[in-house]
This record gives structure tokens, sequence and C-alpha cells, in this order.
């Protein structure tokens, strides 16, 4: 699941983009899990984890659905990662210091210093895709 | 464990790059994981991936032990990232496409590029980060 919560979730935005032009029906989890060939729920967390973050919205009733709460050229794929609390593979490791090895003294220090650089150098890629840049190398 | 694998694989070469200097006793995988505070079984899996990488080489018998097969300024986090396989959080899903939606046709080429052009960004960062420059922020 974490391995393909940020595509699914890419491909989650680029449909509602994309199904906002088309149609005047708007989507739900079971529409766009059958265009993601994937199981409903698994939408249905991602959806929650993108409305918490302020990216999409969700209207009950009759001509309710997820829709976009911002254009595509105001939302980055840095949105999106930061949207999916995604854990970091670069971080500290949690074991305390063992105070006779200046190594295990060091580490914490060093690693919270390169897994800021990691995280910056990331969001930093990420902020320069912007969704309506992704929406023009969609085949019609 | 994926989580940490890095970080633990860094306090592995920083050690050992250390322990190089200031002992004639080489260590092995129960010394580096009492200085981690980790199980040696966690040493020794990532032990193996660094030596398949070439990084470190470990001998046998009364000396032997394990040590570095370069020198530190040879040795970059870049290296250490690859040893490990690590699996990327930005890929392309692994869903069939569905033949009915244009998004889901597309999707595969789009993360693809995008899970390239993030996996550049990280390793030209983790390449910028030598062993001999982290070593010189531990403390004495």
């Amino acid at each position: 699941m974490v391995n393909v919560q940020f595509a699914t979730s890419v491909h989650i935005i680029l449909a509602l983009a994309l199904m906002s032009k088309e149609t005047k029906r708007l989507p739900n989890s079971d529409s766009l899990a059958e265009s993601i060939q994937t199981n409903p729920v698994v939408v249905r967390r991602l959806l929650s984890l993108l409305n918490k973050a302020g990216l999409i919205k969700s209207t009950r009733g009759k001509n309710g659905g997820v829709q976009l709460k911002k254009s595509p050229p105001e939302i980055t794929l840095k949105d999106v990662y930061l949207a999916l609390e995604i854990e970091e593979c670069v971080k500290p490791h949690n074991k305390p210091p063992h105070k006779e090895c200046p190594v295990s003294c060091s580490i914490h220090g060093i690693m919270s210093s390169i897994a800021e650089g990691y995280q910056k150098t990331n969001l930093k890629y990420l902020e320069s895709l912007k969704l309506s840049d992704l929406l023009k190398k969609i085949k019609a």
C-alpha cells in the first residue's frame, strides 16, 4: 500500500481534473476505483487524506461526489506528497545513544541534517510539477 | 525495518571508518550491533547488502571482522542508498490500464517520468555527501 499510494493519489487528482471538464456528474470513490482498477477502500483512504490537506472536497446527495478544491495550476505534486504523510526512508534511526561510542552519540544530529536536506531537495522537485502540466501529457 | 535501514547503514559505515583509525581489532556484527543498540541480525543483513555493493569486506578467523573496502572520500551516501535497494514511494502503481479512461492509459508513462526525475534529484543530493565529510561531524 505505502509504495503505490503516491501514484494512486496522482491518478485520482488527474482523473478529478479531467472528469470535471468532460462530464457534469461528479465521480465518487467507486468510479475512481474502477478507473484505477483498485479497491474503493484504498481510494476512500486516500481521498480522506487529500481532503484533510484541502486539495479536494466531497459533497453528498444525488448530485454529490468528489471534486478538486483548487484549480490544476494551483496544485503541485508537493501538495499531494505532503498530504499523504509519507514516511521517508532517509531519516534518523530511533536507537538510544551508546555512550561509549562517538558515532552513536553523533548519529542523530548527522542524520537529522541529512534528512532535512533530502526532504528539501525532494519537495523542491515535486513542487515544480504542476497538475496543469501533467494534464497536458494525457493522451485523449 | 525499511524505514531505518538507511540510517543504520550510515551508522555502520561511520563506525567502520572510525574504528579502523582507532583500534587494531576489526569490529564484527556483534560489536557494531552493540554500538547501534540494535539486533546483530539486522546488522548482518545490512552488511550483506553493503558487501554485495562492494563497500565493505569481511574476513574470518581470529583477527577477522568487517572493514571498509574503499577510503572514506571514495564513499558517498549515494553508494549506501543504492546498496540497500530501497523501494521508492514515488513510482508508478502496478494496476493495468482501464481502456475507457484516458488517465488510466497515460498514468504509467507520466509516473515513470516523475519517478525518474525524483530518483535523479535524490541521488544527486546523496552523492554530494561524502563519508569523509560526515566523519568530521563526529564529536570525539
